[in-house]
């Protein structure tokens, strides 16, 4: 397990988010994006609660990008192409 | 292999659904989604039960997420798009 | 190269489906399923003999999971949804 | 959590495109292409506000490479055979 | 860069390959499949001779598994499955 | 950061590449295949020159494999099946 450095400027964005309690929209290396809110993080791990409030722990590896919920979910606020 | 913190919340949290003997789903990088019961963990792996009893050791680096299989497995609870 | 703890579970584990001389089926996260007996394991990598008698050095990285060819290989045993 | 090495080459020139403000193409390992200007990087991540000015955190461990966006969006500029 | 610690049985087994100059398969994460000759190996990389001679050097971290060109390369010796 | 070996085989043979500003062809995990001139390497990164001259940065964990780009564009020179 690596050393978790709170102090790190993504650390301290994204536990913001979680005191927000900011709906975010999660990117993983699976492809899968998951929406909900995270409820903590640690060095290894976050924890989403879906719309659904099922607590899931997504492994860090895993992830792609993370990015507030800001916009109507159908409009694509992010330019992707793939 | 890197330590074992059986401290972090994603550790604790885990075995708490190993104690329960919780019927969990695991999605993997590979795409793969396994349905099952955990056993135990240790710093590189999981073992899980399947549901005809088979022990498959998973390694923590191909996991994408884990969550408790709270729902009907059709009703696809996790708003997943891929 | 990670140093090899011995004493894992996992590595335990594994280390008694190679003396068992037990044959295994391995997922690896480029979707190849891989079935044969397992010669040895080290801190990096496994050696699996085919069911030809292939020696094939495979890396611990590429493993998704492991687990025992219980069953006729025909009736997929792992509840797997892609 | 790795050190991060701000003498780095790598470091250095990226910090140079925060510094301009410069619009940047980050590609993803999940294929994903992402548009937009870096705000800050850290050890562990990136971050990104794109043209709908959203921050987007995206790891490192998630970057496949990254270049300025020097010519107009439709003239694929690098040559990429997939 | 890792220790290269080459007292390892698949660092050995490898060297093996390599000072035999045997034809070997190389199956990486990317899918793709190089046949050739092993010429050195370190902590982070082989060098592959592929059939034209081409000197291919390949990240460890994108092998998925190595093994001798045994048969004719038309009958798939591997029992793989996709 | 890892450390950088500059004494490896693997990073010296790369740093020939470098200074004889030799065209080369390297193939990521996502896929894709650019090709151009390696301007400089280090523990992280490559920094590549594409044919139109645009300054790539490619993190070293995305790369599969690299080789000189030997022969016509066209002519698959490397045994790759997919």
């Amino acid at each position: 397990m690596a050393e978790f450095d709170t102090g790190l400027p993504s650390v301290r964005q994204i536990q913001g988010l979680i005191k927000e309690g900011k709906e975010v929209e999660v990117k993983l290396l699976t492809q899968d994006v998951l929406v909900g809110q995270l409820l903590w993080q640690d060095s290894d791990c976050f924890c989403l609660a879906t719309q659904e409030g099922i607590r899931t722990i997504i492994w860090r590896h895993a992830m792609a990008y993370i990015k507030p919920q800001e916009v109507e979910m159908g409009s694509r606020s992010l330019q992707v192409r793939q």
